[in-house]
């Protein structure tokens, strides 16, 4: 781990970089098989399953016998534990419900504002040996709670042709409407254009490779939405003397055993903490089964020493953490002040973990910075704001006029006209 | 204008489409200007100002005299007018404003929900004859009530290297803090990389030719978000035989007005008012100053008819207007169950245009289909909603195992072991 101690501000921009992912190279391959995948939908799509997952799939679609036969296989601890993380899941979101918000801005003009459901949306979840269910959760449930009409699944099947059972499990216990056996841009494209076996939805969520990252992006340019620009995940910890070490350290790892392009921070006002922590991070990285990954990513973590709380906190608001622990005494102090993170974890009993399984909270969160910008997934990403306004004949009278005068000083007559029409009309009555 | 009976669902995809833009050709020249002013800051900006705006500036940033001197250039009226506006706007997007959202999902495991503001903003408003004054109300009201910090504003200057009086007395109304003298695709990439003059934001607002538009896309791949994917104005009105033929005609030709590729539509279960509201349209086209833009946007035009309201509905619902107006009998039908569309006007005196400019709800929506998916500019496209967890001793018993079991599952063992750590730590004391 790299430590520095009392950086200058001129030189946090080049200490807090993240490592640069080059793209464009992969572009060239996701606009062809996107191509390919508009023009000859489920059999291109089951060629690059092919070729990619090394299986031969006859039936895209999840039959009801898989979903069944999968339920069975699932340990009943497991779905105890779903099941808990689920109920906290939708009572966290559920309360994210907005009402209606109807203001009188005039007489006689009544606006109002009402969120309405995203009708088709679609979810990627990736395969592999780790089977993401805990992100089915995080995204079924708001998507359900919203109303959504059509939720549909895609991830890619396994050498044998199956999705994991505890995939299966928790689509179908979240209210999934179709799960598609399709992995990697092949999967993209199938949601972004629609086949005959995949629904075209209009906003694509959840995480994925490189390549389904870019995927996800140039989808973009064909009329889908997406829930959020990806990258590496990432930690940041601020931690004083009333910190525990070891439980630093272990956050810090399991951030870091993602991928080798995780980022861990600490940031600490104490030195003896930062020692501390950088000895029992190297202790608990020895017992790892993903050591090789973490310690790869720890080699790229950095330990940073400053002065005092109030630089510590323009440091992280600069970074903007995606996910970000505060152990301090003064826990207050970061938790009124931070303005830029994705999610933020207070006090030595609450590890990231906990938000990625089960506290309730959202596990899709902005990484790479754009916790700056972009909010984690929410209830509010299922759904779109919409504005009514109806206006009685009173009101048009009382607003009319500034309309005229700001569409002719705007040079757009036919808007003025509009309401010069409507005015004279209840003049002349 | 175009006429249809009837149309067979099948036909719809192909009745609805808009206008295909080609920006592939755009796209060098974009990226070839934001390498440049990557680079080179200010210097290349003004280059691009000389060539493309014809005019010599010294001095990008807006002076507080220049702003002074057009305060008195603004007639009375107007001021009036645009107060009201202001304060409209104003009292809707107040209204918008939510709570903190908190729950304990378990017994110790307390979650909530926070909106905190995107800290810097750019909004970039046209130049050009018609000073789009109104959008800086849309935009810097809703910027300001959300508590940005930095909110500028980029804008071409004219021939005489001046910003329009009115666009300079409503920025500076409005709490703009930085009002800089540039447009086009120079603005954008002044806003996304920063320069001497130009402060560097996170996320860009406001409408712009096709230039504009794919700048804004490209900034996206340099970390800034933008407001939404833009595309013409576009208006669709579903009247009956309750509706005013004339009122009709005006808003159709309000939206015409705007660009040639603007896209307006009648659908209607009644013909004769499909054969009023066309003469009403060739009547008011002769006598507008814009009639060569109206006249070809009106060419393109559709007036459908159909045979009952739920047809209507679903056509509607499938194109996703960006402005909707309902002028029926049975206006409730509508207003209840759209589910894809900008913003909704309601009833026989409630033009477009008093969205546009006055009556409080945003003109900042997504046309081109996206109201599908996206939002309308509102409060919240200025904020982030962050998450929050505090979980005590006796939260994290009551999840941990829940989590343990959860991270087993998905192959994640650090993360388990930041949870088994501390259920340790408290079973030992």
């Amino acid at each position: 781990m790299k430590k520095i101690y009392n950086p200058e501000i001129k030189e946090w921009g080049e200490l807090l970089k993240r490592p640069t992912q080059t793209i464009a190279d992969i572009e060239d391959t996701v606009l062809q098989i996107f191509d390919e995948v508009k023009a000859e939908g489920d059999e291109v799509i089951n060629a690059y399953t092919q070729k990619f997952d090394k299986v031969a799939i006859q039936n895209i679609l999840v039959t009801p016998a898989e979903v069944e036969e999968a339920k069975m296989l699932i340990d009943e601890e497991l779905k105890t534990a779903i099941l808990l993380a689920k109920s906290n899941i939708e009572a966290f979101h559920n309360a994210q419900r907005t009402e209606r918000v109807a203001v009188d801005t005039t007489d006689g003009v009544s606006c109002w504002q009402e969120k309405r459901a995203i009708q088709k949306v679609g979810l990627y979840i990736p395969g592999g040996t780790a089977p993401l269910f805990s992100t089915i959760l995080m995204l079924a449930v708001p998507a359900n709670l919203a109303g959504c009409k059509e939720i549909v699944l895609c991830s890619p099947p396994n050498a044998e042709g199956k999705i994991h059972p505890a995939i299966l499990f928790t689509a179908d216990l979240c209210g999934v409407t179709t799960i598609c056996k399709a992995g990697g841009i092949q999967a993209v494209a199938g949601m972004t254009f629609g086949t005959r076996s995949i629904p075209k939805v209009y906003k694509i969520f959840g995480p994925g490779n490189q390549f389904v990252t870019v995927a996800k992006q140039l989808a973009t340019k064909f009329g889908v939405a997406i829930d959020m620009p990806a990258g590496p995940s990432e930690l940041l910890v601020v931690a004083d003397d009333s910190a525990n070490p070891a439980f630093v350290a272990s956050d810090l790892l399991s951030q870091a055993e993602h991928g080798k392009d995780s980022q861990v921070i600490l940031v600490s006002t104490s030195k003896s903490m930062i020692e501390l922590v950088e000895k029992e991070v190297a202790g608990q990285l020895e017992k790892l089964p993903r050591k090789e990954i973490a310690t790869a990513a720890i080699e790229n973590s950095k330990l940073i020493y400053v002065e005092n709380d109030q630089i510590a906190l323009d440091l992280i608001n600069e970074y903007g953490p995606e996910h970000f622990i505060v152990c301090v005494a003064n826990e207050d102090f970061y938790v009124d002040q931070i303005v830029n993170a994705g999610s933020v974890f207070i006090g030595n009993y609450t590890p990231e973990s906990a938000g990625d399984y089960a506290s309730g909270t959202n596990h899709t969160l902005p990484t790479n910075g754009y916790a700056k910008q972009y909010s984690g997934v929410n209830l509010d990403s299922f759904m779109k704001s919409m504005t009514f306004q109806k206006i009685s004949k009173q009101g048009i009278k009382n607003i009319g006029n500034a309309i005229e005068l700001m569409a002719e000083a705007e040079g757009l007559q036919a808007h003025k006209n509009a309401v010069t029409l409507r005015l004279q009309s209840l003049s002349e009555n």
